[in-house]
């Protein structure tokens, strides 16, 4: 909860003020400044509430709810439909994104997007930039590698998402891609955040490998609050004690996301596994947890990729696992 | 298990080498490269290593020792049936066990299990001794439970699955159970886990809070090591820094498990998450993730309930949930 | 808190009640029973505990800081000194308990006895009946263990603490033992707790690998809560995503637990680290953070240990530890 | 890297060999079993495998690759030494950098910083560029903040470390910041990296919530991989499933990263504990464990604190704590 002190406020009333929040013995709470004397208050009752709202004093109360004031239910009941030219996602289908973690060549990338063209995705997925926890790993094809990405829409008229990783590529990312990708690592760059806010293209957020819910939340509300409300949330796993699997992927969240914000969920099995074995039951579960959709890995030749090779499928698995996804999807209706 | 290839090895040798590798249907591998070419094959079967270890091609093998030897799926290729008097958990229908969390009063077990009972529910849960995490919380009804449960038997002729806390309640519990339940709290309390094994019934193995998959495994070798091959393993939510929901629910442990063990998985959705409105999504996903049953907690009057009313499900909900669980079922096949 | 209704409270007052309670808004509540109506509430501010205290309906109302009523600093606000026939815990002195893992021989104990004994520890720690995450590893020497721990104490005059970890041997294991102490596995292990609780000796409670404090020293209540409350908690690591050290030292604990809790604390650097080289600075700043003692693994042949030799120091190398932690604790003063 | 020793060895070759391995002081070692005899060394340098390159003994020497050539101590075995125009940090003495969570008002900072310059402190600590969870908070005075900052440097010749958020206000901060900080939100904001990487000023880099330490070194390595080998790792807290502090203060981190590289090594106890009283024992159990230096939160008036109120120390606290610091440090040498 966040209070604000109306401006002539003297230092006197705000001392006495202070003084009676500390009588209620909450929990903890911290004074911000600015042009408003704010006091933020964690963990509040409506009776507490009511007992802080001094009309004399108080200018404004803001619910704790609010750190993700626009994401949350509360602010639009019906879901968000992410529309990407006519592709929906948060809808009644399932949307699948589908292709290599990178983009590796320009065959690579023509052969695969004709298998999940034909299959009948319509989004396509590689990365051209890279981020990579080593400075000695591939760190994507670059411009390249977007030139290439053009190419797949040009011929199988799929729509692209690829992911930005600063500000400085941010334009030439935004020409190619439909959907802009911000990584789980950078999931609170917060300038990133921002500028991609300030574009109009769809965003697909990745989950940090630390993020609860509510940070995930936050994060994308930065988004929102540049007025770009076409925001996709994909769990990706969380990092946990288990190392059996290389992430833990978190499907609680799906449900409880879809609870607390009107924003489409998608789950990326593929990642939240790391293991080629896991991705379709993983996939089967994200789907029957209630997720608008699935990201995942699909390579022509899955154990000579430059990278990811060990989760990616190929397009015979994926095929066979995306009619599975639909008779799911069906019976759930 | 890490194989190393002679320094001479073609790259047409290898490309066979790993032809041979993928159609053991081995759960991972991966390539590194350096001087020799090297392959890492965790969790590998004593008679896998066998077929690879070609003198031609292969320099040297380094074994994992493998700790769980009789839960493995090497040690045993085909899926336990776990046979409950003749309901059968491990096989081709999803198995259900549903009840409040504890025994509260006879007319308590006898409302539920009548309403799952007539929902075709086979096995009833609740327990009699309750562990808890202070001393001043309720404890359960002990004996009298028991007693309550052995009325819920023969009135509705349902199975029952119980906790056993100690040794020496083992017998007293072990009359009225027909599958015994080792909770979280005691899935490393070794001297249970050997007296449970050194009895003939069923038993329901619950993963330890901070327990890695492969800690599971052990845990339930203590038990088969004693001549008790009638363990089912039970996922029911880790703890992570996620605080959203009670535990992180770790669904990928599902398919994980069911490569690496013989043994039936089913899943606990109710502890999972802690939270009713995502009760049934959780049970959905465990269900589409290729567990073989759901462990769930019902309730006559969840906000009048003795201990987690507030993960608990009205038999109307769980009537819903039950019948969309079947429906999942039927398109995985 | 929990709110216990008085006797003649008519079901219509109970649900006006609980209508007052919803009414609050209030995060969750559960609704217990017994021969007293219970009800549970957390987080609840002072303001809320005055309007829900009707002296007409409630006969008492116990605060949630009471889940550990008995440990904490407000029911004894001086510090427990543990007296261990002379020698004393939580006082000004740091207290060393040091020892193998396991004992392995009669000659080893007496061994690593001497060099410790001559350094000045008076506290010798060693298992005879170890509990192991695997069937298959070195599970103690049992009965024969406890024999030459016997001659320990006989020839040196050291306190000896050990490991229970069940009831059958609990007698067998106070016989010899000076200090009774229950693992991290057995953390949770509520019947051992309370089975502990009824004996007169002090207690070492190590804390489970995903215990929070507040489940640390609501077992640390069980033990209490039966009479004895010569308990002493030890500090060993907890579970996280880091995998570079065996556990995680949770050195916050330390500073915290002496805030929250009478009782003495230790820190064990063998298990919170699990490596060598790790022991000694870790056992300096688990002084330095403020811990009553350490607890510490030697070994006269680390590199022939039958458990744990990685984390085991050398008698030299513990001599030069225990010179610079009597160094610290006397400019922390 | 593991060692296998070829199958003829003697137990008496075994012993010398392993002799010779603990010689080389190396992190940590175990022995495998099976027909070869088998050594494990993890984090080794090419001129330790040189050495033990046996061919009269070893069959086959196994590496593992190494992810931070630059940054570990293979490459460099001494000491790096960071100099900040004169202050020193990573060599004898331990380097306190204090001062308020952000810049609030030019009074604040000069305030703070008579004090803290009279109490011996060379290195102010301030933010101007505040990284927020929530879009909502306050984000810092920014420009204006960071003029406040060049007047503490003017009027008390103390160096400045404040965080650089971003590359478009780099050059920016680069002005008046002696050490530039990435935060731990940054920690793999890999553009970032490289970028402070280009500039010659010392850098502070904070580990991520959810880095390892391998992780956390990878990151440093994109650093040195630009040509700028003056970097300060600061350790600062990892997110774990305890809740009772803000983070867990991985002291392990300490001991263990000043073994595998030559970079400073710093702790943060203010975000580490998140609690003010835990704040001193931290410092000094950070101090203990090895660490070069503190950065400490410091506040004139912490209850009216624009951010992390509750976790600043106020003068006084802090000269107290330096005190028993500088204590410590001289009993370590």
């Amino acid at each position: 909860m966040q209070l604000i002190l109306k401006d002539g406020v003297t230092e006197e009333e705000r001392k006495d003020f202070r003084k009676k929040i500390s009588a209620l013995n909450l929990l903890s709470f911290s004074i911000l400044d600015g042009k408003n004397y704010k006091i933020t208050i964690p963990s509040c009752s409506e009776k507490e509430i009511e007992l802080l709202d001094n009309k004399d004093l108080v200018e404004d109360i803001i619910t704790i709810s609010q750190s993700y004031k626009l994401a949350s239910r509360s602010a639009k009941q019906s879901d968000t439909i992410v529309d990407v030219e006519g592709v929906k996602i948060g809808g009644e289908k399932s949307c699948i994104m589908a292709g290599p973690c990178a983009v590796e060549s320009l065959e690579q990338v023509l052969s695969i997007a004709k298998d999940l063209s034909e299959a009948g995705v319509e989004i396509f997925r590689a990365g051209a930039f890279k981020p990579r926890s080593s400075p000695y790993s591939f760190q994507g094809l670059g411009r390249t590698g977007l030139e290439y990405l053009s190419k797949v829409k040009q011929q199988f008229g799929m729509k692209i998402v690829t992911e930005v990783i600063n500000i400085e590529t941010l334009n030439e990312v935004a020409e190619v891609a439909d959907i802009l990708q911000v990584g789980s690592r950078n999931m609170q760059n917060f300038d990133l955040l921002k500028a991609v806010g300030k574009t109009q293209k769809p965003i697909l957020l990745k989950r940090g490998m630390s993020a609860t819910v509510e940070d995930f939340l936050m994060s994308a509300e930065y988004i929102l609050a540049q007025g770009n409300n076409q925001v996709i949330l994909c769990e990706r796993g969380i990092r946990t004690f288990e190392t059996a699997t290389r992430n833990t992927l978190d499907l609680n969240a799906v449900p409880l996301l879809k609870k607390m914000t009107h924003l489409p969920v998608i789950v990326d099995p593929s990642h939240g596994t790391g293991i080629r074995e896991l991705v379709a039951p993983m996939a089967f579960a994200g789907i029957a947890a209630g997720a608008h959709g699935i990201m995942v890995e699909v390579h022509n030749n899955p154990d000579e990729a430059l990278s990811d090779g060990m989760q990616s499928l190929t397009p015979d698995q994926f095929k066979a696992m995306y009619n599975t996804i639909k008779k799911i999807k069906s019976v759930l209706a």
